[in-house]
């Protein structure tokens, strides 16, 4: 076994060496890892492995304040469009999940059988969502959801793929008029990435009407419906020609049938497009696919009264994997950018994605009563990636604590009076710190805020303490100003935090 | 099988119509649901029984609210002390959590092996936090964690006692001098148990070290201090006899041991107390318990500087159920308040506890390096079924959306003008809703306003369309004054939503 790991180890220093695709790379250590882990647990405690599982990560400090920054703009955003929010456990009963995802299935994380419930971590937000309405029988909400679901996937972590990853959702529950809650959902991805200033994106549109009535017209049968429709969802991955022969032979379509599928997924615009299609000959036979093409135009004179439309595109060969969408459907796409000098580029794909799904409540309901929901998730990781990339690049010093002041000591031995002045701070309000030391060197204290980006320093002396004052001293221009009377100090130390 | 599951309804029936104690109700009906699942599975999806798994709830809008509400008051205090933030996966490699619990290990929830690693969720924040120190080589941090953990526990949902609940947790790691980072930890817990105004509470203090000295001197054998201790540990919730009878039974200490031990565990006090212990013939001839019995004096220093004295208890039964605390333990209880008339008493035991734990993050360490730890965590669940409770009590309505303004329509044929209106409201930031109706009817729309506790409602009309006005009219006192033109819109409602 050791050879084994040894071997392993050749092997990712030759990838490495050779400059290979790091998510080839990262997959090679991740086995080097888990070997490694299996010989340790085989030898005993001592040649345990520190790690997070695999596909997982911590976020320190630095990360934390990115990924803040980020759901802040999100949360805003959905705040700003009247969402409530909710939340739900990190599991659910398997059966819950139980034929809801397709051959994306196979992906769930199951808990182990410790007598009790049979248990399943959540796979994504949108069904989880569906069994609360159903089982509180609402039937009307708006509502996010911020939290980590788990994909027992191929982790990328380099392109922000990873196996426990948040989904920032936005929902609209209830019985509506046409093509309103779907709109305000594309204008809601609009605004996140414009306001995250991520570049340039685009998001598709289709409808799974359109999807299936195409289907339809070019021969498939009802039943590879579905399968047919997982096939082409790989198209923004790999090129045409292996998605018609994982159609033809994999799953057995006629090749007449693929080559008309093909010629129809090439399809993208606009109104354009919409009205071609309202005109296509075969199409225009297939009521779903009717259908869909009107509410798509509807769709997009709403979108025009948004003043979004420039980065729309209605796009036939998006398909979205999960089988439970029934009628629009979209995913946005940062397009890659320029590379500048000196910035590695990062590879992302889709950073969100959504569309309707007017059966999945119907099927937690005991009698099958449908609330119709459309929803939209952003993939917060993909955006870090691209966040925290950024930050490095622009060497932007990033603050990870909030604390206005620190207590300090000119002499020594004045540990009680650091104290008795840092808990009048806290009280009134203040974010302040202490060295957790008795007797701490000035210049080591002025040290700590300079490394932390604290920007006043309270210094306590002993002649300063018989007259009953405080040096307020600013830590960027060592500025100190005239002693402060102890009962002014809060309110010098807002006055100063609110303009440095 | 269904005349069992007939069996456990009337069961539960009866106990609801005798008032039984609401825990043992809900335990119960948990068996009832149970049953009945079992059952459902057994005959096919139509009886799948709609519900999250045992000792875990959903959290509605309103209970998201209120939730929000007590994070925001911890965080508030956390960021006060300058702590950073950071996050970990919800599992853990299995072997991380192994041999860190004692005997709360077999209430560890364990993933399925579906190949690869060995997975646990996370049972605490404390092991992962020590766990990302090592791997990081971090020796100096001050950081809280927010998350939810997991216990295979009895859940007791009406005292606050889940499978799935938050933990909100403050430490500070490093080398410091004594009990200074102690202490703050101490405030932490003062302050945040103030802010949420719980009504009367107290913080109890003991040290590991002071336990296992008292352990010695009573005749304990090294090998029992902590089994011991974990008897020692229930004495909050069963009375000395009955913990008396686990020690000389269950765990084989002789009976003279176990009333010397009982002896201790009755006294608790503040500095006097500390003193006459120091003093105590057998106790102060043990290394260990003179250790924590000095620093026990010094932390009392400090919290009579901090002026928090008044709400602390030495209190010697204090022992803390986990394996790795090493120093100061402590442990913030509710008191019982006076029922008050029309409000059913919460029951309610410990809402805060924590303490140092110098030896964990060098379990990690491959070569035993040790980082001394101190923190605290919060037990928010217990907090929210009080402030839940409260609200109710006290018929406040809780807003659960920030919306600022409705944009409604006076007449028919107006879903264009809305859109356009309000996509300018969103794009300059005001938080703002429409109805998804093409038509809908004003009443309507001012009811909306009235029942989601939206302010203000802006008007669109044919007239004020012609004059490029809009009218902007208060919800609750119906005042309309004049029209606001559509460039001013903005501004106005800005004005309005920051008085009302």
């Amino acid at each position: 076994e050791e050879a084994a790991v040894r071997a392993q180890a050749e092997t990712v220093r030759r990838l490495k060496q050779d400059k290979a695709d790091p998510d080839e790379i990262a997959k090679e250590v991740a086995k080097l890892l888990d070997m490694k882990a299996q010989l340790g647990a085989d030898e005993g405690k001592h040649k345990f492995v520190l790690k997070t599982p695999k596909g997982t990560r911590d976020f320190g400090p630095k990360e934390m304040a990115i990924r803040e920054r980020a759901f802040k703009a999100i949360i805003s955003c959905f705040r700003r469009h009247g969402a409530e929010v909710i939340d739900t456990p990190v599991f659910e009963l398997k059966e819950t999940l139980t034929g809801k995802y397709g051959e994306d299935s196979k992906l769930i994380y199951d808990l182990k059988d410790q007598g009790g419930e049979l248990l399943s971590l959540r796979y994504d937000l949108t069904v989880p969502f569906a069994r609360y309405l159903a089982m509180n029988k609402i039937t009307n909400i708006k509502r996010y959801h911020i939290a980590k679901v788990y994909r027992r996937d191929n982790p990328a972590m380099t392109r922000g793929r990873y196996r426990e990853f948040y989904q920032c959702d936005f929902d609209i529950a209830g019985q509506f008029d046409p093509m309103i809650p779907d709109a305000e959902c594309l204008k809601i991805v609009h605004e996140i990435l414009s306001d995250l200033q991520l570049g340039d994106f685009v998001i598709k549109v289709n409808d799974r009407r359109i999807l299936d009535g195409m289907f339809a017209v070019c021969g498939v049968p009802d039943s590879k419906f579905r399968t047919i429709c997982s096939s082409v969802d790989k198209l923004d991955k790999v090129p045409w020609e292996e998605v018609r022969g994982e159609m033809v032979g994999e799953k057995g379509l006629s090749p007449e049938a693929a080559d008309r599928i093909g010629e129809y997924v090439q399809l993208h615009g606009g109104l354009d497009l919409i009205e071609r299609l309202l005109q296509d000959p075969q199409l225009s036979q297939n009521k779903q696919a009717r259908e869909g093409l009107g509410d798509m135009k509807l769709l997009f004179e709403y979108l025009t009264l948004f003043g979004i439309t420039g980065k729309i595109s209605f796009d036939l060969s998006l398909a979205r994997g999960l089988d439970y969408y029934t009628g629009v459907i979209f995913e946005a796409v940062l397009l890659q950018q320029e590379k500048e000098h000196g910035e590695e580029p990062v590879s992302v794909g889709s950073v969100a994605g959504g569309g309707r799904y007017d059966g999945l409540v119907g099927m937690f309901d005991p009698k099958g009563r449908k609330v119709p929901c459309v929803g939209v998730s952003i993939g917060i990781e993909r955006i870090f990636s691209i966040l925290e990339q950024r930050l490095e690049a622009s060497e932007e010093k990033i603050r990870t604590t909030e604390t206005q002041v620190l207590v300090a000591s000119a002499q020594k031995k004045l540990l009680e009076e650091r104290l008795r002045l840092i808990s009048e701070l806290w009280d009134a309000g203040i974010k302040a710190e202490i060295l957790y030391k008795k007797n701490p060197k000035l210049l080591n204290q002025l040290q700590y805020c300079e490394d932390t980006g604290i920007p006043l320093v309270a210094i306590v002396g002993e002649q300063e303490l018989k007259d009953g004052v405080v040096k307020l001293r600013i830590v960027a221009t060592r500025e100190e100003g005239l002693p402060v009377a102890w009962e002014n100090l809060v309110e010098e130390i807002r006055i100063r935090t609110s303009q440095c």
